[in-house]
């Protein structure tokens, strides 16, 4: 996988990156857990705070992790990273370290305490603004607190999902059902 | 513009053209008031009943109408229509009709009295579902109630925001900077 050099990137411009839609990685910890998951259902809500409202499925190990913890960090991972994406989409981080057996590097974040993922295009330390949705729409508010991005290239490859396990990056279409080992056939396939 | 053959699409794989990030035209009508948006700020939150998030700003010409009528219907367009898009996203509803300005032609819809944009891929006609944010973050969340989809193709090709004038679609970028006659240097340039 790719290394990058990373730079303090504005927390207000964080629109930039995050309003095309891609498809990100989300790290958090609690106690002696740490995971990541996949997550597609995000939408910038403010620039100043920097306001991000995105869907957990209470299902999901990393819910109760980011519930207790209040913060998580939002990762951006590109288009080498496509397996990746999706074994860590198929893997319950109550069974498996995912940094470990997908060969991901934590780095320690600045102001929370769940780790950034070395491997992404750019990674955003959230804490949680507002948990009132939560409840009804598995619906958390986050503000991201800081944030670095990849110096080069300009126009990252991001990944775009399309559900049914397809996935797109820069107009090209990959089809990765046969790795939905865990959710093909469900709703949220 | 383009034409297309539309049909039904069913409203729980909505995920499938709004999760990968596009940009959307709100169509909304209200008393003797219709109106178009573009709208970047949006996410899928569950997929039965179909709902979707978004942020609509409480100075757009179209909040009241939808807040008002508690309907909208989410176009979404394609490439071949990014001027219009940044037209539409660079002038006002109470000052111009957008539909004649601009050369879209407003289709009934089933359900909702805001009008489908014709030339637009997909089709969205929405339901206010949840106002409980509105208020606070002008955080719509909206049931789709009716969808129809164009046939072909079968990846249409989206555009997607990035802040500063600039859009992709599959790939390739468009700087527009310059047709943001009426936003350019404000925070949601």
């Amino acid at each position: 996988m790719k290394t990058y050099v990373k730079r303090d990137f504005p927390v207000h411009k964080a629109r930039q990156i995050l309003e095309p839609g891609p498809i990100v990685l989300v790290s958090s910890a609690y106690k002696n857990d740490v995971n990541i998951m996949t997550m597609g259902w995000h939408t910038v809500m403010e620039f100043s705070p920097s306001l991000i409202g995105c869907v957990i499925a209470s299902s999901n190990f990393s819910f109760d992790l980011i519930r207790k913890s209040k913060q998580c960090v939002i990762n951006v991972p590109t288009a080498d990273m496509a397996n990746t994406v999706v074994k860590i989409g198929n893997s319950d981080g109550d069974e498996v370290d995912k940094f470990k057996a997908f060969n991901l590097t934590p780095v320690p974040a600045k102001k929370v305490k769940a780790p950034l993922i070395k491997e992404c295009f750019a990674n955003f330390e959230c804490k949680l603004a507002d948990s009132h949705m939560i409840n009804k729409y598995n619906f958390f508010i986050f503000e991201i607190v800081k944030a670095v991005k990849a110096v080069a290239p300009m126009h990252p490859q991001t990944l775009h999902y399309h559900g049914e396990g397809v996935f797109s990056t820069d107009g090209k279409y990959m089809n990765k059902a046969k790795a939905f080992t865990k959710y093909r056939g469900s709703p949220t396939f």
